[in-house]
């Protein structure tokens, strides 16, 4: 069956995360649903990053394998099939689909992916922001944004985020923490994080080192510290789900999408055999 | 009775604007209710803006004649008293008080106010954004954001504002356009507009006309040539209230104060003689 790219945004708030859970609202079963009703069968969606409840998307990258018929509209009727799943996935407007199209030789929408890139946002002011209060977290005291920038670097490179991470059996938590700044506009701090991969609540727990040590409940070397222990740690705590958005997901030129989709099997078949 | 300043935020989405009606959640009445609570008294409040239903704000300011009881615990306990207010005038923080204090000698919200900055902000995407689409208008086609720079350039100056304002018995429509820019960040548009005051939806329809030009559907000599009718044009509409925020209001330094609300006073008197 052809392949179908789908680059997607959500307001995670109405969402009870990416991933198809029976009985609630997910940003995959809805999805599923409108491409099922479309295309006349069951229709599957893979996706590059499965967002936890709550968290946000302005550059999610799914596929799918439709029927010949369906993918036949593309790439002609592109723009009028996006807005036709937007519509049936989510009238209220809080999922759009952005854009669909044939995907290329070999694309995975998740083992594909070379990078993801998150955006998480605070309000660092006593009274908080109405108009920011399901895209920021609101931490009600003042921050010392450098200490909090000095922080991001020294958490930089490709290390084991183990105390970052949650456990997952048999999962590596060796990745490569490739930017994670900080921008302040007022009392709007925003951190912008790209990793190859996250493992999960990783972005939430290395903004929330830097949050403690903004604060001054956390020196800058006890953060860097953190990274030689083998599970997470209790003095970081997890920021709120309401603060992140996935905002990009990287992908290798489309000519060497095919090698890498090749090698990735041949590693997959390997390890099935080790387990 | 002392008199109170207050600093305000809201997100006007669950409001029915900001005055007071009878059975609908709006602004002034959620705070009156906490300040009358706190105060124990019945508490009025006057409004720099008197935004209309599903309009933001992020820099409103009031002012609320309080007993002196009340105006006691300033300035040593006002963040606590803003805290306080906010959770009772909107427990689900879509009101925030950011800040209260005593109002300087001769302080009135309104009528010593000297300017109004409101931002206005599209999403010009076939998709639209679902985490802007309480705070920005979509318009689903691109725009041509320098003719829309052009168009906010030529309005700028002291002008009979006729045709951007909803008629209203005996009101000027003379006001003084300082500043009307257009930033843009990727599909997100930003009109930033400052006037010693504007009339009744007077923000919406300036924008309206820049938005009209941008989609190629009104040349920029007719949008000028607006100006010159008397009453409100049927070329440019009415863009929605929720992308519009309330930014800031500016008031004239404390010593000048007290002269300038002597002045306004006697001003107003001669006009109630005239009528």
């Amino acid at each position: 069956m052809p392949r179908m790219r789908l680059d997607l945004a959500y307001d995670g708030g109405g969402f009870a995360g990416w991933a198809a859970q029976p009985g609630l609202r997910t940003c995959q079963g809805e999805l599923e649903r409108a491409l099922s009703t479309i295309a006349r069968e069951r229709v599957r969606v893979t996706v590059a990053g499965r967002t936890d409840a709550g968290v946000h998307a302005s550059g999610q990258v799914a596929h799918a394998d439709v029927p010949v018929g369906l993918a036949a509209q593309l790439p002609e009727r592109a723009p009028q099939l996006a807005r036709r799943l937007s519509r049936l996935a989510a009238p209220d407007g809080d999922l759009v689909v952005r854009a669909v199209g044939l995907a290329p030789e070999g694309f995975d929408a998740r083992f594909s992916a070379v990078s993801r890139s998150y955006r998480y946002r605070i309000v660092a002011d006593p009274a908080g922001d109405p108009l920011e209060r399901r895209t920021a977290a609101h931490v009600p005291q003042p921050l010392d944004v450098e200490a909090m920038r000095r922080t991001a670097a020294a958490l930089l490179g490709l290390r084991d985020f183990a105390a970052f991470c949650r456990p997952r059996e048999g999962a590596t938590t060796i990745r490569e923490l490739r930017a994670f700044s900080w921008a302040q506009e007022e009392a709007l701090l925003t951190a912008s994080l790209t990793a190859d991969a996250f493992c999960h609540s990783m972005v939430r727990a290395l903004v929330a080192a830097c949050v403690r040590v903004g604060e001054g409940r956390l020196g800058l070397a006890q953060a860097a510290a953190l990274l030689d222990e083998r599970q997470r740690s209790p003095l970081t705590g997890l920021m709120p789900a309401h603060g992140l958005t996935l905002v990009a997901v990287g992908y290798p030129p489309d000519d060497l999408l095919a090698q890498q989709a090749e090698r990735a099997r041949a590693r997959r078949s390997a390890s099935d055999l080790d387990a």
